[in-house]
Parts: C-alpha cells; structure tokens; sequence
C-alpha cells in the first residue's frame, strides 16, 4: 500500500511528492496552517487526495485548539477553513472535504456539544473520509473494469494513481482493477509538464505494482494513437460540472481531442465527491495559475531566456461530448450527462461495495 | 543578424544550441567528422541549417584532404559522405546538402579538374548554399506574410527560426516578414519537449528582435485555441512527402488536429530542398528515436524511476490533410497537394527574389 498521506497520534504525515521518484521521505504537518503548506506547495496534491487532506487540515485545526468556549471555538473553524480552502481553486474534492468536517463541527457545535467530544467526532470523521475514499477508488476500479481493453495499451494523463488518492486511485484504480480481473495492460504515462507527475507518480507508482509503464512526453501520444499502440485513454478529475464537463490537469483536453480523431475511448475516472452539481457547465470551473517558476526552471535551472513571458494554467476543461464515459463509485455515467448525472444524484443511497477485493 | 553557423578559414563555427540560451558560446568544427559531431550532438539543429551544416562537412572534408589524385580523394568523398549522411535520419535536407556538393565533386573530378580548384569550388558551393538559405527564408517569408493574422497571435512550435536556418528562418521567417509589413503579431511558443528548442531557441530568438513572445507547454495549447487566443500556427518541416504530408519535430501531428478541431489555420513554411518526390507518402519517412535520456534526465538529474521504459520519436508525421497550406520561397501550396507540389517540381525555374527587403 503506497503510504501517501496517514493520520498519526502526532499529525498528519504526508509523502513528499516534490523529491519522488528518487526520494520516498515524508512531511508531518502538526497544524493545519502546516496542512495547507502541504496542499498548496505539491507536497501532497491529487484531487482525492487534497480533498481528505482538507478534512484531516480542519480535523487538526480543531483538535489542536486551546479555545473554551464554543462561540471562540466557532470563529477559529472559519479561519481554519478559509486558510486551507486558499490553497488551490480547481479541485472540488477540497471544499467538499473542508466542508464535510465543518458541517459535522457545526452541528455539534450548535447542540453545545463538550468540546472534547467535537473534537474526538471530526478527527473520527477525517479518519473514516480516509478509509472512504480507499473504498471509492475499489468500488470506482470494479465499475469501471471492463471498459479497459482485456489486452492493450492505456494512456493516462498526469497521476490520478493511489498517489493523488488516500489508495489504489481513481483513473490508475481502473487499470488496477482491471489487471486485477485478468486484463493485460500495459500503460503509456504522459510525463504531464510542467509539474511531471506523469513521469515522477504514475510511472514510480505503477512500477511499485509491476504494472509495465512507458513514458512519454506530452506531444507524443498523437504519433502513438495513429500508430495504432493506444486502445483506451482514462484519466482522473479534479471537478465535473454537472453537465459533464470536466477540469483535470491541463493537457487533458488535448488528449481528448486527439483520442477523438484517432477514434479512441475517453475515460474520466473520478468519485462521485468530484461531481459539483452547483456548477452548470465547465466554462464557470475556475482555472488556477501557477508560479511561472514551473516553466522557466528545471531542477532549479534556468531554461528560458530572462523574462520571457509564461503561461502557465494547472487545469483545462474537457467539454463533455469528447467523454465516452465517466466512472464512480456509483456507477458509469453515459451521454447526456445531464440526464445521467441528474438521474445518479437524485439515488439517496450509495451502493454498497461489492465484489471488490 | 543571428549567427547561427558561419565558414571561416579554420574550420565551420557553430553557435552552441545546446548551451543557449544563458550561454551564448561556440564550437568551432576544423574537419568533417566534427562537423558530423555537432550535427548528431545537436550543436545545430533544424532542417535548413543542418542542410547547409551537411554541404560545409563534405567541403571541409574536400578541402583538408591530402590525396594527391582523383581516385584516392574519390574514395574519401564516399566516406565522408556516408559519415556526414548517417547523422541523424529524418531531415532530408541534409541529404540533399551532402548530395549538392558532392554531385558538383564529381562533375569535376570526372572531368579531372585539378584538385585544388575541385577544392576551392566545393568551398564556393557550400558558402552559396549559405547566401542561398537565407535568400530562401526571406523569400518563404515574402511569400506567407499575408497568411498571417494583421493582428492577433500566432503559435509554433519547435524552432524553426534563424537558429534553424543559415538565418532569418521559416516558419519565423514568415512571422518576421509579416511583422516587417506591419503585422501585430505575438506568438505563443510551445516549450517542445524534451529538447526544449521552443522554451530555449525560439524564445531566445524572438526575444532578441522584440517579437512579444510567450512560453506554454505542449499540453497547453488546446486550452488557449479554445479560449480564442490563437489565430494561426506555423511550424517548420523536416521533410515533405509529395503529397504533402509533412514530417517534422514530434508533436506538431497533435498541434495540427488540435487546430482543425479548433477551425485555426495551420502552415507548414520549407524551403523547396525540404519536398521529398521521391517519397511518396509520410508513412515511409524514417522517424528519428533518440537517447532515453532525453527525457529521463533534466539538467543532469534524473526525474524518471530507475528502469521505467521510455518512448522518444523525434518526429512525426502531418497527414496533408490538416494543413492548410505549405509556404515555400517558390510559392504557397495547397490542397490538393500531390498536384499543386508535381505542378510546381515542374516549373525549371526558381523565381527571382522581389520586394524583399
């Protein structure tokens, strides 16, 4: 089990995903201010993954407080939550997971709970958010099996592996699944620039498993798909709009156009926590722009010419009609998503896990 | 003027593409198998100029010989040649650089001119190829201006610029020739991984003669040609088939599905030595694999897991059909290409320069 992020007694200690693949070291952030450097510097990242780290961020800030008093207590739950929702603005799963917590705080806190047991509830709840989304990413990995071809090649874009998961993963979940179920697959990695989670997670991840991994840079996999070498593409999400458009990690819309010419399935592989039902469609998804250092260095090494201009978006949107499919744990979402994604959220209940090992 | 390659009397002096663009140093090549060297090493690259590189190597391996008859510098001509040719693979243009100089070698030597003029008018052919070059990217220029937007952004990929050339460049040629004409042109410049020409030669150039000039990753283009912000792309070639499909630095297949599904204009700018008759199709262009190593390492340090597989064309292949037109210094061509290219293979002469400044 790849240990990417673990509630201990003294914290929240995080594999350092900046110094993978050659350095498997780990961060414990003791409060949630070190929580929200974790999130917003990389250190872990991944929306799944951000999504528990927030809650545990809200769990740790509450668990740590030396307020007396519920209405002291109150206040310090909206910094809390506000300094961790700063950190990234695309993925949904973070605002849900804060969220999640602070609703629980809230009406506990409005039944004037002791705090002792607040606290004791929201660290309980982070800690079963952990174990749930492991139980998503196997319930999502079974649903979306058999999609994945019963022998070939998958490309996958950036890392929705266990590494942006709690475990097992989202997109790379499916591909786990599938193999699991006797499929042979080999998978092709975007090495993902600027941040190279395709080259430095997904292939570090996938050999941990076995799993026979290429990477390739981003430009490349058109060349492959017309030589016939790529028969599916799956990738994670990092929110879907209610009608099915999807953010992910910029490049994703290239890769579903080309997927698309070359006649091959598209995948979004994400649970059902990255749906965002509020927003209508992907044009209103906000875009975050990061540091323009990720361009103009390499391993702390100039590469560009002294300041030049950068453009430098971490997410793009692929509109819902270049997606053949979009797996959760719930089940698989099929054009007109709308209709789908409507007819799924109004099912109270979500399935049990079944068949899943 | 951008001095990218230049015969001196000691030898060939190559700007050092691999250092730029922080160091701007030279290499200076004093005999064939070192002109092979910066070639194969990507001291200089791009198609033009590693044509013209090729016609410098066999005059420079002409003019240093000791052989004192016409068999014994024969004997030699053919293994410099096969040295120079085996190079790199994908660019015609080199063959056709060794193949010129050559083909006037033996004219002479059949006709048993004195070595020493054979020496002197191999040297005189190679530096014409130079002038010629640079003739040809202002006329390709000329010609192509009016295809770009009067105002707006233009994205290329890879370098096909003065530091792909003996000067001024194709595809850039054709953005400065516009520029020239008033144009208002700003160009999005993929960085092109994983050599980075586009992040270290195409911004480096652009800079240094004012063209507002912005870096992006591959991945990020689709993202901006559905946010309106490119109006044109333009990219050099390696080498055109006679029907018009076109090989050139890998991921310019990708850029080109991305913008006919964007409904953006899509050039191809060569010199005419880049049209390849004799290949029919793109399927039969050799591509180029290079060194692992290009993208497992980055500054000298590793960021792959050890072990991992990797995949590294260098080139790929443009079917004709997503190009809109191809700019050569002999005229534009379009659809369909396979008769406008035998049409124009059929006209004896090249037009003379005109209206170029």
């Amino acid at each position: 089990m790849i240990p990417t992020l673990e509630w201990l007694p003294e914290g929240v200690n995080f594999l350092d995903q900046t110094k993978l693949p050659l350095e498997e070291t780990y961060v414990l952030a003791t409060d949630y201010k070190q929580v929200a450097s974790v999130i917003r510097d990389m250190i872990t990242r991944g929306a799944m993954a951000i999504g528990v780290s927030g809650a545990m961020g809200v769990a740790i800030g509450i668990h740590r407080s030396t307020a007396t008093s519920i209405p002291a207590l109150n206040q310090e739950v909206a910094e809390i939550s506000a300094h961790l929702a700063a950190t990234r603005p695309t993925a949904v799963n973070l605002f849900w997971g804060i969220d999640r917590v602070r609703t629980l705080y809230n009406s506990l806190a409005a039944g004037n709970t002791p705090i002792p047991e607040i606290k004791a509830a929201v660290v309980a709840l982070a800690r079963e958010m952990y174990d749930e989304d492991i139980a998503n990413c196997r319930q999502l990995g079974a649903n979306g099996a058999s999609l994945m071809p019963q022998k070939g090649t998958v490309l996958t874009h950036c890392n929705a592996g266990a590494l942006a998961a709690c475990g097992y993963g989202s997109a790379l979940g499916v591909i786990r699944a599938a193999i699991e179920r006797g499929h042979q697959i080999d998978v092709f990695a975007d090495e993902t620039r600027p941040y190279l989670q395709g080259a430095r997670l997904t292939a570090w991840e996938l050999m941990k498993d076995n799993i026979p991994t290429t990477v390739l840079c981003d430009n490349m996999s058109a060349h492959l798909m017309k030589q016939g070498r790529i028969q599916a593409v799956i990738v994670g999400a990092d929110r879907i709009a209610a009608n099915g458009d999807t953010a992910n990690k910029i490049g994703t819309y290239a890769v579903s156009i080309l997927a698309k010419e070359h006649r091959i399935p598209f995948y979004v592989a994400a649970p059902w926590a990255t749906l965002d039902l509020a927003t209508s469609h992907g044009d209103k998804i906000p875009i975050e722009q990061r540091d323009p250092r990720e361009l103009t260095h390499l391993n702390g090494r100039q590469i560009t010419p002294h300041g030049v201009a950068i453009e430098n978006p971490a997410f793009d949107v692929t509109p819902a009609k270049y997606i053949t499919a979009i797996i959760t744990e719930r089940g698989v979402l099929r054009a007109p998503f709308t209709e789908s994604i409507a007819a799924m959220a109004s099912q109270s209940q979500i399935p049990a896990l079944a068949g899943v090992s």
